[in-house]
């Protein structure tokens, strides 16, 4: 061994014998910062149960490149004691060759668990959750229920939900919380701490988002997964919620900036990566915008006769994407809270009507008075029928205002009834929309008011 | 009582007696869409520890004006064996003369805990805890420990957590799951289950993203309140955190969407609360749009000369907004995720640059096909110069789609330094400050690419 492989390794052991004070997730923020190889070292020295506690953190980055630097018998062993849903994720990120490798280091119950958690799709209630959860026979006494949770405690990623499953088929009856279990009587039968209500259960096709809303609602600590038998097949526990949550926000916040979600932290993903998820959306939407360009080369006679008229082209259009914008961040998230469904659309569209009206008033007043200010102050003059002018700058607004407003907030509707994610409706993509058809309504209004005078 | 009070009254009685068996959040459902007359009628009929479960449901909204119609009586025992956090939620949306009639028929330690939790500021650890929480000596038995636990649990919030307190001091020592207790030997003492390290605190003043970061980070089901001296005052429990953060994550994205946040659901804010959060923000993205006017009558000897150059104002200014609105939003969120910190921003620039570049490659490449396209095919005659347009026209989109990406990437961290919320920097906000720019950087471009042959 070589000098600097001795220090990495003093340093790795020293590193191993501090960290394994600590609070896991500190263990995992050090170790995030360190090279895979040091990463390697300590977790072949932590001791076994708190090397296993790191692995079984999401915000562990490296646990499938430490692992494969492992010796096969510790990864093996590591990865058996592992969740079975943390193992499957790191399953997921081995090339190949490391994955035929080490799945036969595993012991057979976690790789047939495995097995079972790879085969869903991706964001499934059964891709994210965990098997190791407590279920008893009904025919149990509370006390033989607390004595079966002494001794599995460890092995278990919850205890507070214990699954109360029928004697002979194994059929889920109900869900009791830990709470009410250590509350009850001790000699009396399980059934007599159990809820009056069938638990509430998903299927493992569902989605996480659907997942996390039932938590949410019915403030529970985890929500079994059942098959078509009602035999519980998972459990998917609050914290995987909001893991999912906080990751289902980075998408939505991502798709609404005018780009693909990234699915990677802004610091890990790659230059080409980058450029992929940023540049598709990008180019769209200049195609889209291309669209201006002919609208304005339609009009390009009136722009000749009143070249006044191309100073308040950027105001206008602006206003109209920002309009339209603010309508759809709305229904956005009023869509994913259920504060609005799909059937609303049109109560939705009575709404915005009367709101872009009055918006578009406000906005055109301003406009009028920005140029009574400048022409009479000298600042610039619009011409002899600068009144005019001013009347098509603000009667442009009030249109363009009520156009994005009603715009904006249907776009969401649209997406989600032709199945696509209503998040995608960024601003940028309605600024687009509402561009092209806001230098139609300023060309309009411009004939309307101009023809006779300066058109 | 006449025919219809008599009918409503059956009606809620009916009703109340279907709910009963119901799951809360099921019932809360079902009375959210029902008049205030019938919700107080049910809330009368409702078993006693039902009528409390459904108050201590934040998804319902008509706590206080139902709980304003009931006999003092009634609502003051309700009130009473509510969870303190839900009480001081809804002493908040009591008018003046309600609460001061209704505060004299709680019970006074109901009283003292609500005066405690209604002096926090709005947001803050110590206006969502709840000060309904478990905590034993540390010179208890385990034993002992879960027979306290068996007694109380119908009055805590959660008893999955348990706060060992010094036995003379009664400062905050260690932090104890239940699993972990019921897994231990009864007889030892409670001392012998704690985990070595300290818990996590917060103080009473921290704000309710920085308790969920912790909650999440750590997975912990609740994070203890402490004062100055190390005393438990409360308990933050995760789903009240849950909560949290999904109020956050709709401010976030009404604020990127360029408005104020609503704080209220789209379909109860009332058409002026309405207008009022959104003509603020449109009014000063005018305001400052207004700027691209000022642009425009600066160029305008350029524009008389090329009108051709004001086909593409509309296509290359969005451009630069929708590269801005990406980079934003994907700092933004790294922010609040904290992938990246302040001191990161020279990082973030040295990475924006070189994608901002190769993004504008891509679009100007976009836009020069476009015009070549357009002039061969005969759809548009761009003029003798028509290579120099395009020229122009894919020069100008590379310097401002970089300018947009680095621009927008600085934002937030410029938000943030100023003590501003980083979210503020909407989409809108962001394309409002790139269009005058871009406007500036095109007309650079046309004045050194086109001086001499059109300008």
């Amino acid at each position: 061994m070589n000098d600097t492989a001795a220090t990495t390794d003093l340093l790795a052991v020293t590193l191993a014998q501090t960290l394994a004070q600590e609070h896991v997730a500190d263990i995992v923020e050090t170790l995030n910062e360190q090279d895979i190889a040091t990463i390697a070292h300590v977790l072949g020295e932590l001791p076994f149960e708190r090397a296993v506690e790191v692995l079984d953190q999401p915000e562990f980055g490296a646990a499938a490149e430490a692992l494969a630097l492992l010796p096969e018998g510790r990864a093996g062993a590591l990865l058996s004691a592992m969740s079975a849903d943390r193992a499957a994720d790191v399953f997921q990120e081995f090339d190949e060759e490391t994955a035929a490798r080490l799945s036969g280091r595993i012991d057979r119950q976690t790789r047939s668990d495995l097995k079972k958690l790879l085969a869903y799709p991706e964001h499934s209630a059964g891709s994210i959750m965990t098997t190791e959860f407590v279920s008893v026979p009904s025919s149990w006494s509370v006390q033989q229920t607390i004595d079966h949770i002494r001794r599995v405690e460890r092995s278990r990623e919850t205890v507070y939900a214990i699954y109360v499953l029928d004697a002979a088929t194994r059929k889920l009856v109900r869900a009791v919380s830990l709470r009410r279990l250590i509350a009850g009587d001790p000699d009396a039968p399980v059934e007599s701490v159990v809820p009056a209500h069938k638990p509430i259960t998903v299927t493992p096709e569902i989605d996480r988002e659907e997942v996390a809303r039932l938590i949410t609602k019915y403030d529970l600590l985890a929500v079994p997964v059942v098959d078509d038998d009602d035999h519980v097949i998972g459990i998917v526990t609050f914290d995987d919620v909001i893991d999912a949550m906080i990751a289902e926000t980075t998408e939505d916040v991502q798709k609404l900036g005018g780009m693909e979600a990234l699915d990677q932290p802004y610091n890990e993903i790659g230059f080409l990566g980058m450029i992929r998820k940023r540049a598709g959306w990008l180019s769209i939407l200049l195609l889209g915008e291309m669209l201006t360009a002919s609208v304005m080369q339609h009009f390009e006679g009136e722009l000749e006769k009143a070249i006044v008229l191309t100073l308040f082209i950027p105001l206008i259009m602006s206003s109209g994407g920002n309009s339209g914008s603010q309508a759809t961040s709305l229904i956005i998230r009023a869509l994913a809270l259920r504060e609005v469904t799909l059937k609303d659309w049109w109560r939705v569209a009575l709404r915005e009507v009367p709101t872009g009206l009055t918006l578009g008033t406000i906005l055109g007043a301003i406009g009028v008075v920005r140029i009574i200010l400048w022409q009479w102050a000298g600042f610039y003059d619009y011409g002899p029928h600068w009144v005019l002018v001013a009347a098509t700058v603000g009667a442009a607004l009030l249109g363009i205002v009520t156009f994005g407003s009603l715009a904006g907030s249907m776009l969401p509707f649209a997406l989600k009834r032709l199945g696509f994610d209503p998040a995608s409706a960024s601003a940028p993509f309605v600024a687009t929309l509402v561009d092209v058809t806001g230098l139609i309504i300023y060309f309009g209004v411009a004939a309307l008011i101009l023809t006779g005078t300066m058109l």
